[in-house]
């Protein structure tokens, strides 16, 4: 049912450009650069807000070992790591995004138009909300 | 020297979302919406390539958090959650973009163009040579 899913088990084929017990990578078929990689965790959780504790440091050391392979494999002068929780999210099986970044590559990255706040103040308020929230969450209140 | 980290010790003030003992939140100042936080770990590391192992699980936990509370309590439908390094990167301190996301939010996001490998067999190069180069780098030789 999950394409991603199909990829970790191999029913489906694709270019593996890195495989360890919990973690795959494979390349993406319509890259923003040759050898732009995605990654994911062989067990299904739709997005990073679902990926387990123990999944966290392994997940994340194969996206760093990605990111360097970029610069030290493939001649990149640096990377773009990304990961896309629903809005945008083409597969709905958690996948970071790792891609070769050169100076001056076209990359409009993110130089999308950027806002902002109208006032100090309303930029205290959004901070207070999201303070709390994210402490009562801690607290599991 | 690095206002990151003089954010991190207090000396720079920020809109502070989260802060525990090895990661520190505060809102972008020109944010691409309302809610836009940068994470940082607290001790200076200048990619993702350079985060410590011992760093990986904290670092990633509270993205995770961050990008949760986007839904939770900013009520977004999604999150972007992403890393520049040394590439677009403005300050070469290590921070992930925790981005609150809703459908039609005009974020082109991914949506730059894509391009395309010229035959499979241009597509399977790129993936050997990453995943040799990968392969070499794990077992350090």
């Amino acid at each position: 049912m999950c394409v991603f899913c199909d990829i970790a088990t191999g029913d489906v084929s694709a270019h593996v450009v890195h495989s360890d017990e919990l973690t795959l990578a494979f390349l993406d078929f319509r890259p923003l650069f040759p050898g732009h990689t995605l990654l994911i965790p062989r067990d299904h959780v739709e997005t990073l807000a679902d990926l387990p504790e123990d999944m966290l440091a392994p997940f994340f050391a194969s996206a760093r070992l990605l990111s360097r392979a970029m610069e030290e494999v493939m001649g990149a002068e640096g990377s773009f790591v990304a990961m896309n929780n629903r809005v945008s999210q083409s597969v709905p099986h958690l996948h970071a995004h790792v891609v070769p970044r050169r100076r001056k590559d076209g990359l409009r990255g993110f130089f999308w138009p950027r806002t902002k706040y109208e006032s100090d103040e309303a930029m205290a308020e959004v901070a207070t909300t999201l303070r709390e929230g994210v402490a009562r969450m801690k607290t599991g209140l």
